[in-house]
């Protein structure tokens, strides 16, 4: 014990040695077990109120009766996906030997046609959906190409093989013709087949990485993330081939950027405070975000967010949480939901007294970002993140991770990380 | 053995079934017996050219008689970095007391000091060097900012960590302006100190994946790439804290981008074939190519490149294979020499029978670029690399490797790439 303290006390000098400005909160020393102890609580509340709010599981559309009016996909297996295509062109053949000719009916993912469910803090889809015939000059590109997706779909399901959406667009660029149209087509036949994109077997490039107190297999192969050195785990592409997942951390850490997870898997972070981390990189990608949530729901732990303080971060953060307008339709299998904004927030600026220097004149566009954020419902829900943010457009004033390396380059891991979690800092 | 040619026959027949159109070359059954010693004879091959051109070890500037008028850094270690910077500040001093000034005299990294040196098929900086006064208006900034980034590395060296560049500019906002200047600098003083990058401990952020047969140690722990699943093992940003590569690999498949990279690891293409797979998705970043160089120099495989069909799929092999002009400095650490182009080649398109509508025209830009490149060193000395970019911008025509999806996913896992192994079809 004694041991320790010396060695935190050598650490805090290091950090001191560093610069010649002056750093803040640098001479508050936190004892390890003390913030071991605020981590549990954390955890131990975070598991109360997950228990009493929903006794055994989630709030789902149909709980809210809002199923008949709202729409939402979920994960569906392979041979499920196979007999659902089957029986869609089934039902085209009879209604061409029939003689009314053949037409796909398909959901809207217009933002006309999205609603943001406070009951479950996620952007679904609302249940208008439009005719596409074959036999009009209009739509008859668009139900060929339709026609196609489902026919490779269906070729994917039989071989149980993953593609990207690169290679899907390359089996018939004659008829695509660019790719956002097979991408566009892509997500229309999910919605129509009312099953998750990955259900698909049509993955992303992927780009997260992971690193921590985490075990999970990968096709079939153990990973133990508390052995990936700096380098961490590349997020698999394909979330239906990772399972098994175990821990013993008391939270889960998501860092925006590179730079910061870098800086806290080389201290080796979550060996001194039990936890995973894990980044997209910048803009969550699929993969990630799908990563994330099954973290959340497998393993019950609270997930406390490392973001730039600026639009984009709280962006970002929103994505994670609530889901983005474009996937809408997949918000409940996508999102991860009670994510706590720990920093960088605003009010840290001053707080942490960050530079003049170091902080960054908000552009227009900036400003203007900010303003339509604070009219999402998601963000008006969380009267934390409004103060924050209205703190933000009024300061003009933005920040990134790194403005923290002003005070030396472990400020971040040695002192932000356990002040912020000591004090409970998150909202 | 029967067992496995009815294994291969029912891959191939899965394939058939997969399109309409002509598949090339299906009908070509190569026992995988035979491939895997046409691979051996490779690695065989490969082998002697290296021990037979080099006895003992690589040429350097020195063999050659240009030590004295080119330029090359070398891996220092922490502690050479450490008397380095404390050498060159004591001159400093002593020219401050002898009363004339200081000064650095800092090698120029412009274009007109480069040279592409055909025997070591690298680019590498010529010995010009110009001085950098304090008391001069037009670089007080400059020097300034040297010694601020000196007094940053030398921190590091003390405390043994790792930074990002975006870390480092963040120390001081004021005095750098913008990142580009902290940036300059720092290879300024790589340059100055006779150091790579990498050895001051400065890292950029990683985005390559590695995946087959291999194990090394990052940062202490062991990981095997047999048992990274699909998504693989996110490529370290820091080299040096690599080590104990270990293989029994026959060759290193370097993939241009990401969605090849997804086809072969979920068929575990390096079962069937003894290989390594590794990709930087897209441009090349600086932690993938000093990666791709330890191996090749460690495990001494041959590396086979498969990059799109553009003048930037060529690009983008010749900075893994011969540096890019921006890091010139640093090139003998950096490239990996005799990389073998395996495709996909211009004349692959005919060869292949790719069908028109996935052939993309080359825009005036592209045209120009593959021009351009005709002019290079390391193009002209590779007379069949001449004549595929001759082929290329005669035919203006452009492809990308999920071009070969038009003939079913797995044409490139099944039948393009074992083609290309067994005819030794590489340049």
């Amino acid at each position: 014990m004694a041991d320790k303290k010396r060695k935190q006390k050598r650490r805090r000098s290091d950090l001191s040695s560093d610069d010649e400005a002056v750093l803040p909160f640098k001479d508050i020393l936190i004892p390890d077990s003390d913030l071991l102890e605020t981590l549990k609580q954390l955890l131990g509340a975070h598991n109360a109120v997950s228990t009493s709010t929903s006794s055994s599981k989630p709030l789902t559309l149909s709980d809210l009766n809002l199923s008949a009016t709202c729409r939402e996909v979920t994960d569906l297996s392979l041979s499920s996906v196979q007999s659902a295509i089957e029986t869609l062109i089934l039902q085209v053949a009879h209604s061409i030997v029939a003689g009314n000719g053949f037409s796909f009916q398909v959901p809207s993912r217009a933002s006309t046609n999205q609603l943001y469910v406070p009951e479950l803090d996620r952007i679904v889809l609302k249940d208008k959906s439009t005719q596409r015939p074959f036999s009009h000059v209009s739509s008859v590109r668009k139900s060929t190409i339709t026609v196609k997706i489902l026919s490779l779909i269906h070729q994917l399901c039989l071989k149980n093989i993953h593609v990207t959406k690169r290679d899907l667009f390359y089996t018939d660029v004659k008829l695509f013709q660019d790719q956002t149209q097979s991408d566009a087509v892509l997500d229309d036949v999910a919605c129509m087949l009312g099953c998750t994109r990955s259900s698909l077997n049509v993955i992303a490039s992927e780009k997260g990485v992971v690193v921590g107190r985490l075990t999970f297999s990968d096709n079939g192969d153990m990973i133990d993330c508390t052995k990936m050195g700096m380098g961490g785990k590349a997020i698999p592409p394909n979330i239906d081939r990772v399972g098994d997942m175990q821990s013993d951390a008391l939270f889960i850490l998501l860092v925006e950027k590179d730079a910061a997870y870098i800086r806290l898997a080389e201290d080796r972070f979550y060996n001194r405070f039990p936890c995973i981390i894990v980044t997209a990189k910048g803009q969550p990608d699929v993969a990630t975000r799908l990563f994330l949530r099954k973290m959340k729901m497998e393993l019950k732990l609270p997930v406390l967010a490392l973001v730039d303080s600026d639009p984009y971060g709280l962006k970002i953060l929103s994505v994670y949480g609530c889901g983005s307008k474009n996937m809408s339709y997949d918000s409940a299998n996508l999102t991860t939901p009670d994510i706590k904004w720990l920093g960088i927030r605003p009010s840290d600026l001053d707080k942490y007294k960050i530079p003049e220097q170091c902080r960054l004149p908000m552009t227009e566009q900036d400003i203007k970002t900010g303003k339509d954020l604070l009219e999402e419902d998601f963000v008006k829900k969380n009267p934390g993140w409004v103060e924050e943010l209205n703190l933000m457009v009024k300061t003009k004033q933005k920040a990134e991770i790194q403005a923290l390396s002003t005070f030396g380059f472990q400020y971040l891991s040695e002192v932000y990380l356990p002040l912020k979690l000591q004090q409970k800092d998150w909202l």
